[in-house]
């Protein structure tokens, strides 16, 4: 991490430092790494203006660029405006023309203006203001001793994230970048350990120096996000093009999307690719998968939906999974699996389905039958696939585990 | 925030500056506030010496405590201790008894010592070593010059709470809790918003200056943590008995939990007291209500399952909804979510039901039926009720509020 451009981000709120979770820096760092500018340290503060002044000053004083977010609201507490202003010896006045646009935001909306929204039209001195198509608080752009740009930005995430893009971002990679464009791509693979996958990537991320890669894992499933600069987009598309057969050789089939597409995406995409519906029959994970299908917009087109079959006795009636089976190898069992999703092909009327029964947990686990036991069903015109599986982990993360696992059967099903 | 104690934590790890979100310094926050501890910074570092030996000096410079979390690990990244050895010119030395049960450890699990993991028994001079059930990498506490404690935790989740209840909790609550041991609870309220809880929960906080209160909210969820200090744990739970009349008072049926259940099991909870049983119908939602549901250990003595309709075919084959209703007044409908509830309590028999069926957009909406319209049916033994709410926000949000809102109706039934 030498000779890179070095950011640091200051988030204000002292929200953040009672209990709030914040996602401004890990948002801010993906998309710096765009511009090669590498995120040297985030510092949250309260809303207290010494606090802040000093936050502000010390990051400056670091890094080759500053990024503070929250606290330009209309409020008292809300003090980036002053402390900024302050940390670099600089006057705050009102610009009558950026307090008509607030108020014309208002009135669009027929709000009243709140009579404390005057704060948010003083501009620190030297500073240009950052429009705001998404709330009241315009951002500010300024420049530290030594011409190191400060940005402002507000807190709420619908608000700062366009106002990057937009406004940010383009500067930036213009004045790092080299005048470069960026194009990037968010590459996700499953059922890899993160070892494993940073093992396997090794290599790719070792043949392309000139792209900026983050590798992000999570129960099961792995992100690679990749940004590639050049002067014109075609040609930072051109260059992802190369990274991307590099990613698919080297992680095979476990690397399902290069569109950012979410694993429950991508399988919606593949079925309807093939004008294939889908049906779901879920025990132990409860209604997750077909929640995770139906998170993704458009799911309507191939998924007809489920049933979250709990008791023995749905998944007799709803499923028509035979007495039979049940009785004689339990509802946890390879052969309930594959009835399951039998029965909802036949009776939610879909062409692939996907079924899943194992125990959860914290209780109901036997030495034949632990926690974390599950049996996975996925079943496509004329093949149909179980898979038994013990997962480790509490109750939720079996149950994700169990779902990420569901999704990338079906998708295996559907690319051989 | 005067005269308190301050506390700093300083999050090493480069995958926090890389796009992994931290959740370290929330927890700590949260549970800092019971000891009567104000966190007043956060500072996320690069796994790089100078950076963490600046962070961790500056920290112990203007804090009464620091936590310093993860960089525990036994690989060359791991540098934690060097770096904080170094912010206070100590040694750094191999403890054979710390190694040795490390070794132990790894014996019990099965499991080859990696030759790296000596760096994990090297203990910073002046430091006690912290014990870690969970995990290979001790803790260490130290002091800062004026006898400030220093502790280092490890980054995983499951290995740094359970090392802060045990270790680090207790000797704050000596140390700055004047002796006394905390008693915590967690209300919770659906239905209002944020700034309107603040309002109502203000003269109650107002009224127990004792108390350690934090107000967190998301999405129609707000959480109101309180802590309360005394000498013998009793007395510290009687105070919070008067705290709960109080909330409850202020709160009305917006409050639906004392002990920190989520609304999902406050609805399960109310059920079991009457012996009833649950199904859902869900159309918008698409099972987001049923594994919220099922995410509560041992929902299945009161959850049934349920049926996720997307398509009309569906709504009426799997829950019996005449297809005269759909054809008349549609899918988007009070009638339709009322057929989907009456069909999901007979076809899958329970005792009560929720339905939903809306528009979560982005697409699929009308100037009558716009994007956000949802329909929530709740239906218990002798009663139903039918809502129509217009919810703001993306599809993810449309849907989440559709979910809390549909157990909020519900809960209301089951109180009244």
């Amino acid at each position: 991490m030498t000779g890179r451009t070095r950011a640091e981000v200051v988030c204000v709120g002292s929200e953040l430092l009672s209990g709030r979770v914040d996602t401004h820096t890990s948002f801010l760092a993906r998309r710096l790494a765009e511009a090669s500018v590498t995120l040297a340290r985030s510092t949250s503060v309260p809303d207290e203006l010494p606090a802040v002044r000093e936050a502000v000053a010390a990051a400056a004083a670091r890094a080759d660029l500053v990024l503070v977010c929250g606290g330009l609201g209309p409020t008292f507490d809300d003090i980036t405006r002053d402390a900024t202003a302050s940390a670099f010896g600089r006057s705050l006045t009102f610009q009558p023309a950026l307090y008509a646009r607030i108020v014309r935001r208002y009135r669009r909306y027929r709000m009243r203006v709140p009579s404390n929204n005057r704060r948010q039209a003083f501009l620190i001195g030297g500073a240009r203001a950052l429009d705001n198509p998404n709330g009241s608080a315009p951002g500010q752009r300024l420049e530290a001793p030594g011409g190191r740009p400060v940005y402002l930005l507000p807190g709420p995430p619908s608000e700062l994230k366009p106002m990057f893009e937009a406004c940010v971002l383009p500067e930036l990679m213009r004045r790092f970048g080299g005048g470069a464009t960026a194009a990037r791509r968010v590459f996700r693979f499953y059922g890899v350990a993160e070892a494993a996958c940073d093992q396997r990537l090794a290599p790719v991320l070792k043949a392309f120096p000139d792209v900026e890669f983050t590798i992000l894992a999570d129960l099961g499933l792995v992100e690679l996000h990749a940004a590639a600069r050049a002067p014109r987009a075609s040609s930072a598309q051109a260059r992802l093009k190369k990274v991307e057969a590099r990613v698919a050789r080297a992680m095979g089939s476990a690397y399902y999307s290069r569109e950012g597409d979410s694993l429950p995406g991508a399988v919606l995409n593949l079925l309807a690719r093939r004008g294939w519906t889908l049906a779901t029959a879920e025990s132990c994970t409860g209604g997750l998968i077909a929640a995770q299908l139906t998170e993704v917009p458009g799911s309507s087109a191939a998924f007809r939906g489920g049933a979250v079959a709990y008791s023995n006795a749905l998944k007799e009636s709803l499923l028509g999974v035979p007495a039979g089976v049940l009785a004689r190898s339990g509802a946890v069992s390879e052969e309930t699996a594959r009835a399951m999703a039998a029965g909802a092909r036949q009776r939610l009327g879909a062409d692939a389905a996907l079924a899943v029964t194992g125990i959860a947990g914290p209780s109901g686990g036997t030495k034949a039958k632990p926690v974390g036991l599950v049996y996975i069903a996925a079943s496509v015109p004329g093949r149909t696939e179980v898979v038994r599986r013990v997962f480790p982990g509490d109750r939720g993360q079996v149950r994700r585990r169990t779902a990420t696992h569901a999704l990338g059967l079906l998708r295996r099903l559907l690319t051989v």
